[in-house]
C-alpha cells in the first residue's frame, strides 16, 4: 500500500523557546511532497517523555510516515530513541558494529569514546540504522506494519544527507508509482488580486483537467509567486502538463515575471548583465545601500557590479554624485529630475553602463503631506534606452519601504537590459 | 489552581507548505513565559476537521492552556470555531452582536457585508468574545473547567493586539503570582565556549541561588546572547536577582557586551554616535554596502548617517575613494594600508567624523593561498583616537562572511566612539 500521508516531530525544548524555530520540516516536507506524501501534522516537542509519547502514539495511529528529528544524541536527555522502542514495544539492543563507528569516528581525532555514547548504540528491534557520516548520532528506519518511521539528527548538515539517502532508497521503495512534479513562478508589480484575477481562468481549467494540476498564490515582500504543481505516475506527462500551464500563465503575466526557475530578482538582474556583458552602478538615498548589498550578494557578481554611492546628505549628493545644487533647491532632494541626475551622475563617475539613482522618504519620520512617508523615485540608465524615472508610494515600515524600492529598482533594471539591443 | 503549561495549536494547510513557518507561535510563547506558563508542544495542522480534533483532544487532556491560532474566517475551510465546540461539547449559537459588528466594519467602507460573514459570529455556549479592531474574525476565550482556551485570528497584526488584551486582563487573572522575569546580554567578538567558559561559573552558582535563575545561551551569526530569567512572586525581588546576576556576568565579559536591552548592534552604534554628535561615513569592497544598509535600518539614522561608497572595482577604489593607486598595486586591493586609505578617503570626501573602510574577500570565489575567502581587514578612524585596523579570517559562506565584517566593524566604532574624549 502506498505512503500517502505524514506527520513530522521535532524534538528538542530548545525549539520551544521564544527564538528558535524548526526549519527541517520545510526542508522534509518538501521532499516527501515529492512521493505525493501529503505533510498533515507537524509539530514541536521537548525533550519530556510523556510529551512526546503522547505525540508519537497519536501520529502513529493517523499517518503513513513519521519523521522525527533530534532526540538522537548520547545524553539523557536524548529520549527520541527509548521512547520510539516503548510506542512500538519493540525491545532495544545494543549493535555493536555502531559503537564501533562511534569510537572509530572519535579515534580519527584522537580521542576517546565516552561510555554515554554508547546509547546512541541502542537500536529498537528491526531498525535499519541509517549512517551519519557528519556527526556521532546515527538515524533509523523502522517499517513498522506498514507505518513507517524515519528518526533523524537534529542539526541539518547531518539531517538533510540522511534524509536524502533514505528518499532515494527505502522510501522511494515504499512509496506509489505516482510523483508530485512542480514548478514557480515568481513575479513583481502587480498585487495578488491582479494576478489571481489574471490567473485564476487558467488555473480553474486546470484544476479540473485528467492531470490535475494544483495552483497556491503567495504574496511576499516585493513579490507575488505561483507555485504549481501535478500529480503523476509518468514523468513525461507530468513535466508537459506544467510547460503548458506555465506557458499559459506566462502569457497573460507578461514581463511581470521575472523568474520561472526559483532565481532571486538580484541572480536574474546578474545574469541579464553578465549576459550582455554590462556593468552597474547605483546611487542610493533611502535605500541606504540595500540595493548595492542585494546585487553583492550573488556569488561572482564583481563581474558586473561596479561602484555604489550611499548619499543621505543632500552635500553629499553633490559632492559625490555630482546632482547640481540647484536641482536640489528647485526640486527637492525626492524628486524626478533627482533621480535621474543620480544616477546620470552615478554613470558618469564610475563609466558603468547602467546607472539607478534611488531616492525617497523610507520614514517613520520625515514626511509631509506633499512627499508623504513611502514616497520613493527611481530612475534607471541603460545603454542604447530612454532614461526612465518613476514615482512609487510604497506602504508599510521603513524596512518593508527599502526593500520594495530596491525591488522595483531591480525590476526595471532587469526589463530595460533585457530589451536593450 | 495557577495555570502552569500550554499547546499551541497553529491552524491552515498553507503553514505545512515548503515556504512558510508559523512565527505566531514566538510572540506567544514568550507572553506566556511571562506568567511562568511553559510552552510543552507546538503544533501546525492542516484545514481538517479530523486532524484538528485528534490534536486539539489530546490538548485539552495535557495542558492548562491551549491557544489556537487561525481558521476563524469566514469561509467553509475555517474549522476552528466548530472543532472547539464539537471537542468540549459544546453548542454553537450566533451571536447578534457580532453580526453587526462585521457589518458596520463592512459599511464603513460602504460595502455589504457578504451573508457567509454570518459564520464569524458563531459562538460556543460560555465563550467570551475578544474584539477585532484589525479584522473581521473575533477571537474567543473559554474557560473549560479551569483549562482555557484561546482563539486568535491568523494574521500577526490581528493576532498580537489581541492576545495582549487577553493577557493583561483575562490570563493575568487565572495564572498565578508567580511572573517570570528576563533579560539578555549581547556580545560579539568572543565565541560561545569561551562566553561559556567565562560564565558558567557565575550561573552555576545563580542556579542554585534561593531565585533560582536559568540561563539560556544562544550562538547567534556574529554575536553570542545570553538569556536570564528567574520565576518569582516578588517583582522587585526577581528584577533585583536579574540585576546583580547581570552586573557579575558584565565585570567577566568587559566591553564585549553592547546590548543589555536588545538592542541591535546598529542601534546601539546609532545612539552612542548620536550622544556624541558625531556622524559616520563608509567605504565598503566585500561588503558590498551592508554596513550602509545596516545603520540606515535604523529610524532616524539620518541624523548620524553621512554617506557611503561601494567600491568593487579598484579604479574606483582611487576614482571615488581617493586611495592611493600604487598603495593598491604595492599591497593588493585586500590590505591594511588600503583599508586605512578607505577609510581616510571617506572621512576627506564627505567631512564624517567616523570613516569605516572594509576590503576582503567574501568568496566563494577570488581567495588565494596568501588571501583565502573570508579574509576581511577592517579599519575605523574617529575623533581624538588613532586608527583602528585589523585582518580577520571569518568562516562561512558568503552572505555569513559579509554579515560578519559588518559586525565587527560596527562593534569597533560602537568601542572606539565610546570611548573617545
Amino acid at each position: 500500500m502506498a505512503l500517502r500521508t505524514a506527520e513530522i516531530i521535532a524534538v528538542g525544548s530548545e525549539l520551544l523557546g521564544p527564538s528558535r524555530l524548526d526549519t527541517n520540516s520545510l526542508y522534509i516536507s518538501e521532499r516527501l511532497a515529492g512521493f505525493g506524501i501529503e505533510l498533515r501534522v507537524k509539530s514541536v516537542v521537548g525533550d519530556d517523555r510523556g510529551d512526546l509519547a503522547a505525540r508519537l502514539r497519536q501520529a502513529v495511529e493517523r499517518v503513513d510516515v513519521v519523521v522525527l528529528t533530534g532526540g538522537l544524541g548520547p545524553t539523557d536527555d536524548d529520549l527520541t530513541r527509548d521512547v520510539v522502542a516503548e510506542v512500538l514495544e519493540r525491545p532495544m539492543t545494543i549493535d555493536e558494529s555502531i559503537v564501533e563507528q562511534i569510537r572509530a569516528r572519535f579515534g580519527r581525532r584522537s580521542l576517546t569514546m565516552p561510555e554515554v555514547n554508547r546509547r546512541q548504540a541502542m537500536v529498537p528491534r528491526g531498525a535499519i540504522v541509517l549512517d551519519n557520516p557528519n556527526g556521532t548520532a546515527p538515524g533509523l528506519f523502522i517499517d513498522h506494519g506498514g507505518t513507517v518511521l524515519v528518526l533523524l539528527p537534529g542539526p541539518p548538515r547531518e539531517m538533510q544527507p540522511m534524509f536524502d539517502r533514505v528518499c532515494d532508497g527505502l522510501l522511494r521503495d515504499r512509496a506509489g508509482d505516482e510523483r508530485v512534479y512542480r514548478t514557480s513562478i515568481f513575479l513583481t508589480g502587480l498585487g495578488e488580486s491582479h494576478v489571481e484575477q489574471l490567473a485564476q481562468p487558467i488555473y480553474a481549467r486546470w484544476r479540473d483537467g485528467a492531470s490535475a494540476v494544483s495552483t497556491t498564490i503567495l504574496a511576499a515582500m516585493g513579490q507575488v509567486e505561483l507555485h504549481l504543481s501535478v500529480r503523476e505516475t509518468d514523468e513525461a506527462r507530468g513535466l508537459d502538463v506544467l510547460d503548458r500551464v506555465r506557458a499559459e500563465l506566462l502569457a497573460v503575466l507578461g514581463d511581470h515575471v521575472y523568474s520561472t526557475d526559483g532565481r532571486l530578482m538580484e541572480e536574474v538582474v546578474g545574469d541579464v548583465l553578465k549576459a550582455r556583458g554590462l556593468t552597474i552602478a547605483a546611487a542610493e538615498s533611502c535605500t541606504g545601500g540595500l540595493l548595492m548589498s542585494r546585487l553583492t550578494d550573488v556569488a561572482g557578481s564583481s563581474a558586473y557590479v561596479r561602484a555604489g554611492i550611499v548619499a543621505y546628505d543632500n552635500a553629499d549628493k553633490t559632492a559625490l554624485i555630482g546632482v547640481a545644487a540647484d536641482l536640489i533647491t528647485r526640486y527637492g532632494a525626492v524628486s524626478e529630475p533627482v533621480a535621474v541626475a543620480m544616477a546620470e551622475g552615478i554613470r558618469a563617475r564610475t563609466g558603468a553602463d547602467v546607472g539607478v539613482g534611488i531616492t525617497g522618504i523610507a520614514g517613520p519620520g520625515g514626511g509631509t503631506p506633499e512627499k508623504p512617508v513611502g514616497m520613493v523615485v527611481i530612475a534607471v540608465m541603460a545603454p542604447g534606452r530612454d532614461a526612465y524615472v518613476r514615482t512609487f508610494n510604497f506602504l508599510g515600515a521603513r524596512a518593508q519601504v527599502k526593500f520594495q524600492s530596491t525591488q522595483a529598482a531591480l525590476d526595471r533594471v532587469r526589463r530595460m537590459v533585457t530589451d536593450s539591443r
